[in-house]
């Protein structure tokens, strides 16, 4: 199930109560690059939509520096890596989770910092999807003669950047749903009630999770009901950009999501480009207003939505309700990704957390990958690909 | 999560791939009575209405005997245990996860059997519920100077007999509810599509669950749209008494329910006493009719039918559907246990798993307690106490 079980070699009995487990020994490749794998973890909810990267160097098999890139416009992992070098680099085998950068952006290309630093051997977990990159820096670098691999622990790597992968090859932002629900599916009484279904616990869990996306999104009738603040405050981490659907404008302008905008922004998303005097308001108010066009029933179009998301450099979105919402995302193949928290409860008939999906048979299910199960409070969390 | 994991005290890191888990170092009681419980769940799916029961015999700290109950009718694990000593038994220590039995059944008193054998101690791990027994062989033992302590891994040996404690304490059996559905909460679709929901893996394992039950109970909608056989075929193990609700015999007579009786009693749970042509042509098929008194809405009384099935020494039956029966068992808080078969798919509105519980208030949930999680093919299986 884990990382760990999948390299479990044997179990060795040590006494009646002692045992060793031996793992897979790994090759110094994998070791090294897990340990930028690791490093580049550290940047999760503070690079994007950069993607981590950690490095790591290495010479006469000793680390002589670990690097990984920290904050959005900051040194990226190369760079901090050759920064923080102990010894002379020269001859070295840099690791890295993804290609270097061969472009200008907020900072020169790393690949020319490379070069330049006299680094023997690089091994990339990965190419960049980049198009500004996509294999152009390691055809540099063998061009400089310099030994090049890529694809070491290639599967982790691209896991660890999904959002900045998709976000780069197809525009549009990662998109992962998140709901907490009773074991028999139901997210709140028929008369609304949702408060709480699941754990203290869960509710922190789903605070990281917000800290950990770019932009959430809700639609108006979770607004009006429920009048969330959206922000990250029960963990450490940013607040991210709140999204809120609101195609007619009938979202009250007193609600908590309309407040605080110097610290979480808010994008209103509508269709109502002709509602001149409510429009008015609202951008009063400091709302950034996202004019989308609408979907056959005269909605915000979802796809329209994520696109305008993704060229305002938005890569990941957090879906966290109503039911109406996640049901539409679901409905239009537009989500990436589950996160289903479900509370040691039975409710019986009430707001189903999925809605009319128009499946008639059970072939035409949506067909979920079930990545992560794992305990919270008294709740489980399930994490499952679409 | 697992008793393993409750038990770790240490980790000790022996090399990059090798640890070294350090667990509680359990006492010596512990230790036998662990032994005597993984003996006892051999006879799972073969002893009731009687317990598992297993038992050790220790001498100068060596295993001098094993045993256990290993079917209804054979020797009990203490005198199985005295069978297979490979040394004279005088002055050795018994461990046994039950009170040894005081009274006549298939075979004669264990307790006596133990006196005579010269044991010198006696180690229980619980209680006997049963009225025939109740401590009185514990003080019998304790009246011929043997020294005896009880409670050694209470709660395991308590988890290992929940069926037997209840049907001897209440009369009624343990209900284990099982289904298998979607993420959201659907077990088929609204046309009434259900094949299949889980996996060729959970269906295995719902048929091992069949073998572990004294009987298993389906409702008349359910035998009339699926046409369930009920019997044990995909595992190894016997098949249980089948129970089928049909208030007012609408059941057709050629259902599957009804065939190879003889592999396979059935009994037909009914309110219509007076149908008095329909029972008899039941009856000629070789059914066991059972009459049951009506509940408010006229349908079988699911209380007065547990209390019936109780009387024929019933100490476990499986709930497998549907949706209407699962939720009568939960809305009359009849149910003890739930085995829920969460498959990675997402439906949308269909035929949802559990119905109507009269519940509007949050504070209203029916309240479990999540007891093992596990995966089961691409499945993930939550057991559940209510």
């Amino acid at each position: 199930m884990t990382e760990k079980a999948k390299d479990l070699v044997e179990i060795r009995f040590l006494s009646y109560n002692a045992v060793i487990m031996v793992t897979k020994f790994p090759s110094p490749d994998e070791k090294f690059m897990r340990l930028a794998l690791k490093l580049a973890r550290r940047g999760l909810g503070k690079v994007s939509p950069n993607p981590m990267v950690g490095a790591v160097i290495v010479k006469d098999w000793r680390i002589i520096a670990q690097g990984y890139h920290k904050a959005f416009g900051g040194d990226h992992a190369e760079v901090d890596a050759l920064k923080n070098a102990v010894k002379d680099v020269s001859g070295a085998t840099l690791y890295v989770t993804l290609e270097p950068c061969f472009h200008y952006g907020k900072t020169p290309p790393c690949v020319d910092a490379v070069i330049k630093s006299k680094i023997g051997k690089v091994v990339i977990g990965m190419q960049d999807p980049d198009k500004r990159v996509s294999g152009r820096s390691i055809d540099k670098l063998k061009q400089q003669d310099i030994a090049v691999e890529v694809g070491v622990l290639e599967a982790e790597c691209r896991a660890l950047n999904e959002a900045y992968i998709k976000h780069r090859s197809t525009g549009m932002p990662y998109v992962t749903i998140k709901f907490a629900q009773t074991l028999d599916g139901r997210i709140a009484t028929a008369a609304g009630h949702s408060r709480w279904v699941s754990s203290a616990e869960s509710q922190k869990l789903a605070h990281k999770l917000r800290a950990q996306n770019d932009a959430i999104l809700a639609g108006a009738g979770n607004i009006v009901k429920d009048n969330p603040e959206l922000t990250t405050r029960l963990v450490k981490g940013r607040n991210p950009l709140r999204v809120v659907l609101d195609s007619n404008l009938r979202i009250p302008t007193d609600v908590k999501v309309f407040k605080n905008l110097d610290k979480a922004p808010t994008v209103l998303a509508t269709t109502a480009w002709d509602a001149k005097e409510k429009l008015g308001e609202r951008r009063a108010l400091g709302l950034d207003v996202e004019i989308v066009p609408p979907d056959a029933d005269g909605r915000v179009d979802l796809k329209a939505l994520l696109k305008a998301l993704g060229k305002r450099e938005i890569s990941s979105v957090l879906v966290e309700g109503g039911a109406e919402t996640i049901t539409s995302f679901l409905r239009l193949g537009l989500a990436d990704k589950i996160v289903a928290i479900i509370a040691p409860k039975i409710m019986g008939k009430g707001t189903e957390t999925i809605g009319e999906l128009n499946i008639t048979d059970m072939s035409q299910v949506l067909k979920l990958n079930f990545t992560k199960i794992y305990r919270s409070g008294v709740d489980i969390i399930i994490e499952a690909r679409l």
